[in-house]
């Protein structure tokens, strides 16, 4: 019902947004110089999942507002429609990039003060840098590569399953009740499933900001972990998958 | 109007997400090596508050979203149907089992290194293992039967009342808007009326996890608390049935 | 357009579910022996906000969901009709003193702990008994007559003029949109014009609260400060007036 | 469709209801003597989202509700439509220093007691005096002001991009779906956005009341910093000008 150039651009938008703010609030809580520092993970959850609102309710009208190859994903397997996937996963890796590249510019003077005994445009003095990669990406408190993907398939199936309920594969629409319920639907993930890993539960939120990370000139920005890489990728996209079959078989 | 297998399906779906959500938070906020780790009363009760809406909204289309004998038994009182109520309360049970089944899941390395003196896989050590049944059920912070079965009286009927003056009985169907009110609602009753008793309001919530944490091979999981598994039980049940007659009468 | 008896019998349900969230989550923050005990100000004001919502939509069907004086005599104002105001007002005293009296009921077990070196059921000392007014009543931070009735009535105006311009003086009727609105603006006062007063912008919550507190048998409860009783009753009235002539003339 | 009165009334009393929570909430958790004292950016966030929530649904029925000159800005590019620009734009900062000397009085025995080893009413001391020009204007953290207005530019974007997506330029209307998603929408601005320099997104918030900061006689009221007064103006008006020419052009 969307058009190709419609879904990229709508993807392209929505994803921005998205990964604007939600890399905006990891920045927001962890950089030096934020007034938000230290503020807590109610203040990550609650930037998440406004974010995923104000990228899924501007994308609507072009794309339906997916910005998540898992949604996508689960989508297509309750369907069985899989024409446009490539268009939506394009959209949302190129979207997902943006957005990193955004939050990095948001936070600029921020960036640039993360050195050892650097002086900031004030002149007071940062002590400590910090690592930068969990602005971007996700990193998990105990790495156990078969538990890390357990953890983003659960939160995935928890995220795709009541979307597909909701009648997303319906498309947002108009309908703004259902975006508020799909923005705390993802705040009540970060809350209740993110202390493991860090709920990418999004291969393109992960993906994308990993490889801005790697490439942006920021002082001790420290490793852009690509081992861990593919974990926040095979999750999501097998917790959306099951989440289609149980959605397909279930209602 | 909705079909037995409906009900039991939606049910278990729904109560599952609920726990998963609702366990999830307290583990998210209890234990070591989680990114949420004391991050307080807030975080918890909207975590439980957006699992009531996970759940609940995606089990509506099948069973109107009930996920709580004390909300199931407060319509039978109102309504006088009590055919469907033992369908309702076999998917609730099952499913809040399988709902603290998934946070374990999503928690599992989290729970492993739950040692005194262990090494989680990074090499770091663990100090002090930490109980964990508060995961799954609650705890009073003073044991006092009577106190706190009166306090889940009543934040059960601050629950069940205005559930059924919002029209719950007609079923949540398709008002997403109805399924908001009913998160914050839940939300509010964790904020205010959850200090003494951690807020069963759903013997469901409490019994099942109970039964799952009782099994569980969790290391120093500490005691399962029988002796005060009847309180969570008995409070809402009792809570749900008053507020049955008072919307009866009152309305 | 409600008959005398369901704005009486809605108001003292409505306006008691209010105050037993109010009172509660007031307790809940500072009791000893609570698990949101010292839990910040974002709870109490969202603990206010969800119970002026589920006290309103549920007081919605029978009375419009006033639950407080201030909102009374602003519409009254408004529309120039008086003829039930008497009706409302008895029914939010009745109410406030009745969800007064159940909050101290959920925290019975705390308040009865309130005792110097004292013993709870688990033989836990208590040190320092904690003033409990606080928990039922506003107090200013600064003792200031005049300052604080000036607090009162601009967060009451700034209560009553946006209810009126959302059309509540139509009745809340089956807007659960409106209901919301309603519940984060009440949040919203609270966050941001709650610092010097505590925020009544109510009379009856003011009140019913206070004669409740002035008759329980709280051990080492600390006074009840009659002396201020005045500022949180005039002030609010006032602001609620003066809403009602500004809609009036603006609108 | 509105006319040049009711869009001057209705942005003069929706601006200054913002500013009155907005400065507000600043306050409550700036000053000495507050209830709501280092309660965190949690709450300044969400204090901010429901004043633009107040105010734009109070201000719907007269003027749509824009309540800043990047939002009007946004909508006469992206509709060509500049003929009524002037006056909301003069609505918005007569309603912004009104709402600022609001808060002032809300404020007011909190702001006399703004004095070195001064006393108030209570007899209490106060140690150190607060710089005051936080509660009504921008402070950037770190002074670079090609960062600061980037950061301007970008959370602008980020604000009425989203609204002109929504569909805000034809008036919020009747629809509180719609000022609850905006709402949120600044909320999570704010969480995510707001640490580089406290995001003013908004001329008139930021100019309005850092004149009347300029006049008030506020005791160790600090700097007013006029010079870096043109950044949280270019900034905002730049976003808003770039968001109608994205939103012309992409959907």
């Amino acid at each position: 019902m969307y058009s190709n150039g419609d879904i990229f651009v709508g993807e392209i938008i929505g994803t921005a947004i998205l990964i604007l703010f939600g890399a905006g609030v990891c920045a927001a809580v962890t950089l030096n110089y934020s007034k938000a520092k230290a503020s807590g993970w109610i203040v990550i959850a609650f930037g998440w999942g406004f974010g995923v609102m104000a990228g899924a309710y501007t994308a609507a009208p072009l794309s339906g507002g997916h910005l998540n190859p898992a949604v996508t994903l689960g989508i297509a397997v309750d369907t069985g429609e899989w024409g446009k996937v490539w268009v939506y996963v394009l959209g949302q890796m190129i979207g997902a990039m943006l957005g990193a590249a955004l939050a990095y510019l948001v936070y600029f003077a921020q960036f640039n003060a993360n050195v050892p005994r650097g002086k900031t445009n004030d002149g007071r003095s940062v002590d400590q840098p910090t690592p930068t990669l969990g602005i971007f990406s996700t990193i998990p408190e105990i790495r156990n590569p078969v538990a890390n993907l357990l953890t983003e398939v659960i939160g995935t199936i928890a995220l795709v399953l009541p979307l597909l309920a909701f009648g997303l594969n319906k498309g947002l629409g108009e309908s703004g009740t259902l975006v508020l319920i799909v923005a705390f639907l993802v705040v009540g993930i970060g809350l209740s499933l993110g202390g493991p890993t860090g709920y990418a539960i999004n291969p393109a939120r992960d993906l994308g900001p990993r490889i801005v990370h790697t490439f942006l000139p920021i002082p001790n920005k420290g490793t852009s972990d690509w081992s861990y890489a593919w974990v926040p990728v095979a999750g999501p996209l097998i917790g959306g998958a099951l989440a289609g079959l149980i959605y397909n078989v279930a209602f």
